[in-house]
């Protein structure tokens, strides 16, 4: 029997040959999940850049304009749902940026997606010329999925997030003065501030847990579900604690966001074919039961992906040191070749048939108490 | 439970924004299949050039032999399997002709099937200097998928296939001169002479249908299986008439191609997951047994696609009319849209879980016996 039509997305990022980062984290997910996507390239890389060694082409402004353009005069424009992330350059960015308003407008009904892509832990991957084109394109946008650094990059100036009165700031200026409906801050480790802050039912188990064992993920959302009223708080605030595995694995942001997509229902009903959230999507809000979804199927694929590189040869499998891979490039490549995701072999997870642990997302009440 | 590692395809084609041709038709079926696949793209276009109205860029042949080049220095070359499609100019195509001898050089055991994307029904797609370098191409194939029509631009010079004897010379010419092991004439139409002298377990079962309701897919391998033997044959030849739908498909070629790669075994083994083919292997040749499970398949997809454009508005159906599509562009896409292959909801055939029709190619037993 055929698929039902999940729907038509446009995917808009990085393209590598060897590899899942960007659209090769993404596309195939979304198919599995049974969506047609188009796909336009913004870079034609050969493997992503945590390999040291890395080049090929990249799509520029113009290139980028005339693709839509000819896509719009063919009457290609036909997705219900737009998905954008890295895009390296500020040109291009403001091309994918006038795409997106063009979609809004003609429909405003386009559930968009943004992972506004500039970088991770301190580091920038992107022109910072980015930043303001970014901090534009929220008002268009139905979700955003940054990290902790991209929070702090686009909303908070000179400021960071520290404490709970910070991370209340920074939301309330993505929701207030950017106008974004969802917010889903993907990861920011579990710092002691942040433990604190926690709802009990949000704490780890293990109470004796390192917090650098974890990472926390939060979402927030104005839009109200039958049954649920968000009163005086500015949102509906949930959170999830996920245990972190050792090393980097790369495209993790990019799945994640595309898993956040793919499984985001903007009616207040939810599918019937996963009977195991029918319920639970009456007690959760539309954007946390998507990223329940998105962060049960990202940490199973990260832990065949980590159960895999255990597997390999010692030789693969050499712990990150800085000092010894900038002698040795190769010691860096053979490592990140063991740690591409296992999207392949773990289809079934994707599609899910296969039975994983299900990070269901805490209500974070009293969130908004608080200056 | 993780999928099997089936192995790993450098997929070298075109690449589409919207719809399915190229890498679009080929990339997702395989890794349906459980192929991890590095994805090379020759061109990145809005849509395929049936639309009327396309563009974007081509990947030049420096940029080709740098993404190579990156590849190769880290150590990313490290599928088992190769897949040539569209590269639209000589220079470019000389450099992917370049890449498959380096590693069939470096891995003899490379199972490289090359289809000489040329043209159909007696129209270049390509530059015509395109022809010589696919020529020194062949030697390095394992096998190749052309249509009768590339057959005549690739062997034959000044002659057509158009009986049995100029078939003959074809095949010969191929697997003699060219050493190609492994030749599939993707599809030939049914005309009287071939009719004439197909075997009669191949001819169409209702005798009275017209010669055009039929294509017909020949196979024709110099390897040689457990419990086979060629005698004095050049090879072992089968043949299987396939129906044909009304209308044109674009991209059935590449989906096609892929399947055959993504079933091929080499091995005399084949692979316990379907039942159904594991006698039936015992009496087909590898190719045979690859090119009819790619057949059954891209038959199923083609008829979800059929059905799907049938049950379209009537201003998305319109037949084929190259006169009134001049005055009006927007009839031809409207026509194109509604039949961009129907891969997404029909992956359940991609992945062998939906029951299709089996065309089980048939042993054409004294093929060779004249000039």
């Amino acid at each position: 029997m055929p698929l039902q039509n999940a729907g038509r997305i446009l995917s808009i990022q990085s393209h590598v040959a060897f590899g899942y980062v960007g659209g090769k984290a993404a596309v195939f997910p979304l198919q599995c999940l049974g969506y047609d996507v188009d796909v336009v390239n913004t870079v034609n890389f050969s493997n992503h850049s945590g390999y040291g060694r890395f080049g090929g082409s990249r799509t520029t402004a113009a290139e980028l304009a005339n693709l839509f353009e000819l896509m719009e005069n063919n009457g290609l424009l036909l997705c219900d749902r737009l998905l954008t992330g890295y895009v390296p350059g500020a040109e291009a960015l403001a091309s994918v940026k006038d795409l997106a308003i063009k979609m809004k407008q003609k429909n405003p009904e386009l559930i968009y997606l943004l992972d506004p892509v500039l970088g991770d832990s301190g580091r920038l991957y992107v022109s910072p010329d980015c930043v303001p084109i970014y901090r534009e394109a929220l008002q268009y946008s139905t979700v955003i999925t940054p990290n902790w650094f991209e929070v702090e990059c686009v909303v908070l100036t000179g400021t960071r997030i520290t404490d709970h009165a910070s991370l209340r700031k920074a939301l309330r200026i993505l929701h207030e003065d950017y106008h974004v409906p969802n917010v889903v801050i993907s990861s920011i480790p579990l710092k002691a501030w942040l433990r604190t802050a926690l709802p009990p039912a949000a704490q780890p188990r293990d109470a004796d847990a390192p917090d650098a064992d974890f990472l926390a993920c939060i979402t927030s959302s104005t839009e109200t579900t039958a049954g649920s009223e968000l009163g005086t708080a500015t949102s509906a605030v949930h959170v999830r604690c996920i245990p972190c595995l050792p090393g980097y694995f790369s495209g993790v942001g990019d799945l994640f966001s595309a898993l956040v997509l793919g499984h985001f229902q903007p009616a207040p009903s939810v599918p019937s074919s996963s009977s195991r959230t029918t319920g639970d999507a009456q007690k959760e809000s539309t954007l946390a039961y998507a990223v329940a979804h998105a962060l049960s199927k990202t940490h199973a694929i990260l832990l065949l992906t980590h159960e895999h590189a255990k597997g390999l040869p010692e030789e693969d499998r050499q712990p990150t040191d800085e000092e010894l891979d900038a002698h040795e490039p190769e010691r860096k490549i053979r490592r990140m070749r063991g740690r591409e995701l296992r999207l392949i072999q773990g289809q079934d997870v994707l599609r899910g048939v296969a039975e994983t642990e299900y990070f269901r997302m805490v209500s974070w009440r009293g969130f908004w108490d608080g200056p």
